[in-house]
Formats: structure tokens, C-alpha cells, sequence
């Protein structure tokens, strides 16, 4: 393959917010590409009932590269296909990680979507540490609803969002 | 990262004998990667109860790789864990192909363990072209034993091999 | 069994719309049985959120049928437990196609429920071909959402019906 | 440990209504525990769009409790976290009935999480008996709904009490 | 389809011995195709590790579908690809049964293996009944050999000989 | 249930060697149960393979939880089937580990027979730690035997014997 150009992938996903387990995963795409685009998907909060704003969002995550001292990654809004938005960055691939068997189910069969659309984009995946397996942005939300224990899940910063909008929540 | 070495990784395997489903795998990381090295466990045949000899196994691979005209890929002997060996030849990923669920899960493990061995070394999965997910070189000598259809599963050059190895194996 | 009555089978569904992977099964049913029924879901479209009105669906049936010289298949609409209809209009069958594992728990457990509902009634499973395991409704209502490529893997009238439909969707 | 305290296990669910695979899971805890509760998810029937109050749900576990000549299980309302209800009334143990390998992932992500918010609360797992594993309260209701057999799914009362809800929302 | 010619379908498997489970299976076949061929693998004992000798195994079977009064279906033994004996025979389907996601996984496998070696020919899976679900001869023999309870898992003289048979290899 | 007797589980395995997520199994089990007894299988080494002998594997275990002072702990031998040594012994459970999805079908099926064998033992599984998810004594002596780190996998003394015993076998 050519090696003159930057080789990019894109990590796409909803992070709403980004978890240690998401952080894990773009750490490792950033270790085996020369730049790495976190896209977020840009649907309207109330569509898409997110508990954090596009740019709640994709703060929290340039906030968390930051303090780890990441620098070839970025992230940024999309709302169109992911091959799409890939082809248009060009980036040559598409990273996600993979937790459980059902994942990697879904995943394959979004993989095959995505190369069925764009064939010159590879879709590859990447192991979650084991702590993180048991990980995701749905249960670190219902955990603060009740009040649980989240430290060690996200990052501090999101640690203390989700607390302050989940408190505000029960209160409404 | 670093972006002035260039990037090697290595596809294991015992390639006995090498399938369309195995080359589909191989020309992905051929995509992803400056230099991909095909490495095939070196046990010897009566242990392993190999079909192919090591050196025929390797050249299946090379032969099929030079009438294809990829060039960043090599195919070599090894008999030792497969992080070490990527260690030694200073790759910094192994590539698997995934298939099913219970790929998966087997997969999972042994990168979780080649992660315990050796951190820096990342295991990364792409996905075989659907019409291969059902492909393995087990299934493939199973049919030519009682004389099925290769064609199509294997390059012809191996095709050619089995129905002789069969063949003499039936009057034995 | 008696040979004197045909032998019918029900092969169920939302169809909204029919993907090339559903005929690949329906035209897998009408191998195996005298008659076979398509059986589409009769819901309100504003109830099931589908995206075509129940006589669409059944039109974009029969209108693949018709181009393919299919005859021993006809589509009705039903809304009912399936086991009711099944032994309603004579059939001894039900067929579903199988893809992943995830959809072989999902069909065993509606599978074994049909049979404590009617014991006569066989729920029986094909396999779609490899290239259409990826494939499903949802997924290309989300291609067609978003304008990806949608030819190859609905009939040609259906994938236009899915833009016209989507173009209209995306302006309101 | 300690043999003074009696050992408590909770059995968490929504029980709309409770079916006989619960009560073979409720049973086989009973049989390891000096006492069982059986935690009845109290969310507004509204918000949870159930089709028993919170009442009518614990009703009918006690009714069936009883029939049955079972004393060392009882049946609460709780909405906090599983593990903050089982820490407050001296529980040490969690149990859930597995039936299916989906079941399972589901259970495990669940049971890892309740770990990480308390370490001391032990998930434990039982098998449903087979000729239960297809069963659920949505697939129940959904019988119920087109007037299906539910007797041999649920105990006596409540397949009375679904018969009724559900003519009475057929006709609403 | 043409409906002059009688639709045929072949059951293989080792049989080794047969069980309850698979006269299950065999069962549902004779309801839906007018003749059912069990096809038990002819492989020598030694090479196979066979507890039964092809006779005895095919015996097994023919006595028990005589027991039942089950008239169209028969045993013989094969040693070729299913599918070369499909279509030597005449049959149109092969049906296996499935009881849990990892057989689905394996017989996927095998059944696009071949369709590849006989598009003409369909598989076709059926769901063995829950109570056997756990059922396979490997775990029966393991039974046999500790003298465990195997009555109500197959057939009274498949029980017999299974004990005959293991208090013969204690002897030895 | 009646508290007067002790409750006792069994944890049963090859134990070839003893794994430190085993250890993290018999550890949860012994926060359930009055007692465990860890049964190990009696298999001569040369029918089963085994690398270390039954007073090793007994040895190993002994060893590790009096180093962590878990005295409601044995270990035993045992060759017969685990539910007829628990009747005998007179354990009311038997408790297993779970990991992953596979793990779970091939438990599934063998509580089920065990349940039938004797209804009133109960199968119960308990979720090793993600940590030891990927661990199991034939990775462990896979990496022994190519000399891999196997430091906190198994208790030290298991290491010093695996690296001795792996030595040993390369010389030979």
C-alpha cells in the first residue's frame, strides 16, 4: 500500500457520554493508525433521547484525550452513513470494539452493510480489556439515575455531569 | 505514533493447506499494514496430523500470493508462541479473520492472552467475505476425501494437490 | 403422511419491504412445499411504524414473484397468532429463515411456543444464502434514510419506492 | 461464613405477570436459601407500559407461593438498584434463571456490573427447566393478546386475569 | 414443484447409539416428506470409535420406528458426502435437528458446504422437543459407562445393550 | 429448607493445574455453602493426558487456599459421575464457573442431564472475575510449554511445577 498519505480510521458510536471502555478502544486505534477520527453521531437530543448534547458530547471525549496526553485523535460530529463520512475524511478504515458474541454479531452484520457500500473501506475490530467488557453508556446511565457507584467507568469529568443531570432528573 | 518504521503484522495459521477464506483475510492485512507475514506453525506433520509438509504449505501460500501480484506479503515457518514470534520480527499486530460466534469467542481468548504476554502487541479481527464464512481447510479436506467439489475454495494449484493426496490416501 | 392433500406452508413476516434475502427463502419454501403462503403482518402502519401500507408490501410480493415465474406462492395478510392462521387456511408448516445464531434463539423460542399452541403444525428453518446474512428490512430503511446503496439487495421496484419514499421522509 | 444470620437471596424481575418459569426458578432458590425475596420492579405501569400494577404483579406471586405451600419466600416492590435493595435487607446473594446463551450475555454484563457496586453480593445463576426455556411474560402476553392457550404457562389465576385484560383491550 | 415423484429426505448422522432425541427429529421428517432415509455413517468401529457396530446401529433404529408403527421411514448405512448420497437416492432434502446456538453454528457451516457441493439439494432444520434438548449418544454412553440412569433417554433395548455393553469395558 | 445439616457444594474439574480463576470459583463458592469439597477427577494420567498426577492436582489446591486461609475448603478425588459422588457425600449442589457464551451451552446441557440423573441437586454457576475470563488450564500449560509468562495465571507453586514439568517435556 501506498504510505505517503496518513493512513485514518473512524471510531464511530453515540458516546453519550464516552466510558473508559470507548477510551480504551480509540486508544488502541490510535496506536495502530496515524490519525483517528471519534465520529459522533449528531441526532437531535429528542430524537434520539441522548442524555448529553452533541457538544456535551464531544467535549467530554476532547477532554479525556487531553488529560491522557493523546494527540492524533479528534473527534467530531456526523449524521450520514459511517461509510459515507469515512470516504469523505478519507479514512481507509472503520475501528470498533468488541465486548460479548451478540457484539460481534451486530457488528458483522453492520460490517458487511458498511462493505457492501464501500468496499475500499476495511471494517476491523479491536478487544476491550476484560474489565471493561461488562461496559456501556446505557448502564453507566442507569447506574447514576439510581445513584451507583460510576467512578472508575468514565472519566471524572462525565463522572460528574452524569451525577448533576441525574440528580436534576429524579428532582423533575 | 511513530510513523518512520514501517508497520508489520503477522496472520497465523496452520494453512493446511491454505483456503480462498485464508488469501481473503491475508489481502485485508495486506491493505492495512506496510508488510504482512503469514506465519505457519512449523509442527511436524506426524504430531500435528498435517496433510502438507511445511515447505508445501508455505509455497501453496507464496504461489498464490505471486499470481495475485501482492508483494508486501511473505509467508514463514514458525514454532513458538505467536507473540514472541511477532516480537522477534518487530510486529506490532496480529490480524485473525472472524467467521461466526464461535470464532469469537475462541478468538477473544487467545488475544486476551497474547495481550497478558505481550501488551504492546495488538490483536486486531477482520471480517471474511461472506461467501468464505463457511470455508476451513478441515471442511476442505473432509470433501476432497470423498471426492467433492474444491473448486472455488482453494486456488487451483491446491485444488490440484488434494485431489492427488486424497487419492493416494484412498488406496493406501 | 397422505399424499392426497398439497402440502402446504405459511412463511411469515413484517416485509416492509421485502429484501432479495426474503425471496431467497420463500423461493427455498416453494422447493419444498405444493403451496406456500407469504403471510404479512397486518398491522396499522401507524402501530408498527412500518414504512408501506400492508397492500404495498403484498404488491412488492407479488410483483417479485411475477418477474421471477414464480406460481406455487401468493401473499395474504394476517393478523393473528401465526399457528391460528397456519391451521386456518390448511397449512402444516411454518418457514423461517435462519442467518446468525442470535435469530436461531430468537426463532427457537417463537418455534417452541407455536408447537405448545398447535402440535401439528411444523416450524421448520432454511438458510439464506451467505450473501444475504447480513441483510434485513431495518437495515435498508437506514440505507435508504441516509442514500446509500440500496440495488442488489431489494427488487429493483421495491428500491425505488425506497428512495422515493425516503426522499419525501428526508423533506419533511 | 458465618451460619447465625439466615442467608437471604433476592430474585429480581418484572414479573408482568409472573409465569411458571419463574416459579421454577423462585423454587430452586428457595431450596438453597433460608430465605428468598422476590424483588418486584415497582415503576409506574404508565412509564413501564406493564399490564399489571405493582399490586396485581405481587398478588399473584403470593397466591401462587401459597398454592403451593412455599414459606420461605416473599414477594416486595422495590425501585432502586438490585444490589443497594439486597445490601438494605441483609441479602447475600442475587439469583437469576438462565435459559438461553442471550439470556447469558445479558446476565453476565449485569451480574459484572452489580459486582463493581458491591463486591459482597454474590450473582448466582440457575437453570429453568427445559419445557420452561422458551417462555416469557412479553411472549405470554402476546398470546393472551390473539387469544392463544396460556394454560400450562401461567398459574390458574393469572391466565384468568390475562384472559380479561386482554378481551377488555380488544374491545377498547 | 412436480408432485408425481415421491419427496424424499435423508436424516444422516453416526448414530451411535440412536436416542430418544433423534427419533424426535426422525419423526418430524416422516411428517413432512413422503420418505425418510436414516443415514448412518459406515465407518469402521476402530476408526471411528463406534460403541456399535453398523448393524447394531441400524437395528436400533429400524426396531424402534417398528415399535411406533412408523412406516415410512428406513435406515441404511452411507460412507460418502451426504449430499453424493442425497442425490444417488433421489432425495431432495437433508434435515438435521437443533437444539442449542453452537449446533446452529456447525450445521450452518455444514449446510453451505453443501449447497456448494448440490445447490438442489436443501437443508432443513428442525427444533428437537426442549426435553431433549440436553440429549446427545456422547453423553449417553458417558452415562452407560457410570451407571447411570439412561431409561426415558432412549429407546428400552438401546438401554439394554448400552448396559450390557459398559459393564463389559469395567471388565476389561 | 431444613438449617440443621451443613450445606454442602461440590466444585468439580480436571484441575490439571489448578488456575487462579479456578481458585476465584472456589472462593465464591465458599462465601455460599457450609462447605465445598473440590472434586477432582481420577483419570490415570496416561488415559487422560493429564500433565501432573491426582496427588499433585490435589496437592496444588490444598496449597493455594491454605495460603489464603479458606478452611470450609477440601479437595478430593473422585471417578464417578459428579452427581452420584455429591448424593454420596451428601452436597445439595453442584457449582461451576461460567466465562463466556460456550461455556454456557456446554454447562447447560450437562446440568440437564445431571438434573435427571438426581433432581435434587441443584446446578448453580457462579461469574468468574473478567480478569480470569480468558483462563483455563490448557492455555496455561500451552504457554508453559513455550516457556510464556504464566505469573498470575496460577498460584506460584503451580508456576515453579509448570516450569519444571515444561523444561522437562522439551528435553525429552
Amino acid at each position: 500500500m501506498s504510505s505517503t498519505n496518513p493512513r485514518i480510521a473512524v471510531v464511530p458510536g453515540s458516546y453519550d457520554p464516552v466510558t473508559l471502555g470507548h477510551l480504551d478502544i480509540i486508544k488502541r486505534a490510535a496506536g495502530l493508525f496515524d490519525e483517528v477520527v471519534v465520529a459522533v453521531v449528531n441526532q437531535s437530543v429528542r430524537k434520539s433521547k441522548a442524555m448529553f448534547t452533541i457538544d456535551e458530547r464531544i467535549g467530554f471525549i476532547h477532554d479525556a484525550l487531553a488529560a491522557e496526553g493523546i494527540e492524533n485523535v479528534r473527534a467530531e460530529p456526523f449524521y450520514e452513513l459511517v461509510v459515507s463520512y469515512a470516504r469523505r475524511i478519507g479514512a481507509t478504515a472503520i475501528v470498533k470494539g468488541l465486548r460479548q458474541a451478540s457484539d460481534f454479531e451486530y457488528e458483522m452484520q453492520m460490517g458487511h452493510l458498511n462493505r457492501q457500500q464501500a468496499a475500499e473501506i476495511e471494517s476491523i475490530f479491536v478487544m476491550a480489556s476484560p474489565k471493561y467488557a461488562f461496559l456501556s453508556s446505557s448502564w453507566v446511565k442507569e447506574l447514576a439515575r439510581f445513584d451507583g457507584k460510576i467512578d472508575g467507568l468514565v472519566p471524572p469529568p462525565v463522572a460528574e455531569a452524569l451525577r448533576e443531570r441525574s440528580a436534576a432528573l429524579r428532582e423533575a
